[in-house]
């Protein structure tokens, strides 16, 4: 709707013509910090080493919250210093953290609504072009560390949330097949989970197909998280659950 | 709103880093295999010779439905084996025909829920390093063919189909000037639409502003089918007529 | 949701391969010739020099409208002659303006219901390969110049207008730091601003975060237009306003 995007855009080929951009979302939910640190771990991993990632939800614009650079072993991120960047760069490992202090490498008036086209985009431009982050500001070794939720194993069951609803309607949850190991959970087998206070026995599938259509299904999905899914329906309108909500599993009894 | 897109894009861009990537549209609505088809036969036209299409709109992904190659006279057709890619590949010409085996081609992790990142993408950007189609695997001679309805000519009445509806409310249809012609249509002239069991009398248009402002019309739109419209206006509020429904055309007596 | 945009690129990147395309917004209201002005001048200055713009909010495709080439200090502009682009060319400033009559730089057949694709596209892309712009037609004198409303200042009290909602909810005026300096507005004062039929006492900002989460705020925003918002909230939900509606600010007696 907005050109936002594209005066970011702008502003990285003023500095660096000819480098290629790749949007990964532009609707991450308004001041969301998790769900857009959940989509730039998912796609983060897939791209070639060497990329700068930029990512902007930054409800503290303007205020104190610092600009920060996370050089990693495979990437660099830029982006507030609001835990955006933390879930992807840990999984990389993080070499170094610096402040975005130094004016030269930013646009030449700086809003304080605006630090996407001022202050990110020109640093990714610049780190395009081979400016070291050291060059940016002072490193820092306190960066915001976002607490997401982590699920829980309680005896037989594991206690979640739902991360993300994607747009297909899947609830994606924090649980992984390590804890869906724990509790002795099977493929092919049935699942009894927990939502919105009421049970459901979901068979574990391996595909959306593996059920018939407009049927209910757990599966592991393409990023590697438990997810209640719809064959060719969708989850979030069939049981009326939402991102945040909580969600509880364990192995069907008898 | 998700990261999916970008993951096949990151992934594309790892195997092939000096390809330009253009979106044709990612609001097909889910699992409606004709629209894709449909979007992509009048997209894929107007791109330049040696063009790699993918197109996944897959509602199988994870079952026993093929992954497919189809090498056309001028571009390269990529996607599931359910129909999508058919009438893009049949109006080209269609060379060969070749599943996707190679897993040297594919993403080294394979999931069954996101052929697009694993399979298709990666299949894509081998593509445009050069590898020939025929390295992918076999070929086929048996590619699922989609019965889309074609409009039927009875008496003096053309019976046909809203076959989609586009972001500015006009009701695009499966009818050709081919059709118009036979029952003697003519620009300039009304015709009796009837549309939601009711009958509507409409000038043949060339240009949306050939009516007032706010009026409706039909014309032959820029994908070379006829389509009702409302100048400045959304004819599918209008009429309160959906993709899916049919539609009869005659000459208007009298 | 439509294949149009890919549409005009592949005819761009057929006649001009090398080119990069940056989107800036395809979420215009339709036929909101304003709104489309006001982005585009949002976004032109900060692409580069020698970009080629193309803006198509064409309501008037078809009919008897010019296709106009605007020629600029560091920009060249193309688009319907309907007063879309006229805001950014005159920031700029204007060397010369053609209309686009040879049909040598066009698609081979032009539809009269989609210029984007076959008129303005390939403009742009003859442009891009360094076709001079007086190639393409006459000169022209008597471009339409919009008539976009300015604020007016009666006594202490500017009287303006909404004229673009953002996507986070901010209501954007019509009224520059200029006209906020006339009534003697200062930062960090309060300021009256009548909405609706309604005053509200607001902070004039310099960040969204200078108030709690979730209260209103008046501040001068990206785009150097002051702007109604709150504070990781949606202004045009809270006050229920839209586009096109008046405002009148004044600083707050007592």
């Amino acid at each position: 709707m907005d050109s936002y995007v594209a005066e970011i855009k702008a502003v990285i080929l003023s500095i660096c013509p000819d480098v290629q951009i790749v949007d990964i979302s532009h609707e991450v939910r308004k001041f969301d910090i998790r769900m857009g640190a959940f989509l730039l771990m998912r796609a983060s991993k897939f791209f070639p080493k060497g990329t700068i990632h930029v990512a902007v939800v930054d409800p503290g614009v303007g205020t104190g919250r610092r600009p920060i650079i996370v050089e990693c072993e495979r990437s660099i991120y830029v982006g507030p210093d609001n835990g955006i960047l933390m879930p992807s760069a840990q999984r990389e490992g993080i070499k170094h953290i610096y402040t975005i202090e130094n004016p030269r490498y930013m646009l030449g008036e700086i809003s304080r609504t605006f630090h996407g086209r001022d202050i990110f985009g020109p640093a990714a431009a610049h780190l395009a072009r081979g400016i070291p982050p050291s060059d940016f500001g002072p490193e820092i070794f306190d960066p915001v560390i976002p607490d997401f939720a982590k699920p829980k194993i309680l005896g037989d069951s594991i206690e979640g949330e739902i991360i993300h609803v994607d747009g297909f309607g899947n609830l994606i949850t924090n649980i992984t097949p390590e804890e869906l190991r724990v509790i002795g959970a099977r493929e092919g087998e049935k699942l009894t989970v927990r939502l919105g206070g009421r049970d459901f026995d979901l068979k574990l599938c391996a595909a959306y197909g593996d059920v018939e259509p407009n049927m209910p299904l757990t599966l592991v999905g393409s990023c590697g998280l438990l997810e209640i899914s719809v064959n060719q329906g969708d989850a979030s309108k069939l049981f009326g659950i939402r991102s945040g909500e909580r969600i509880a599993v364990r192995r069907r009894i008898g």
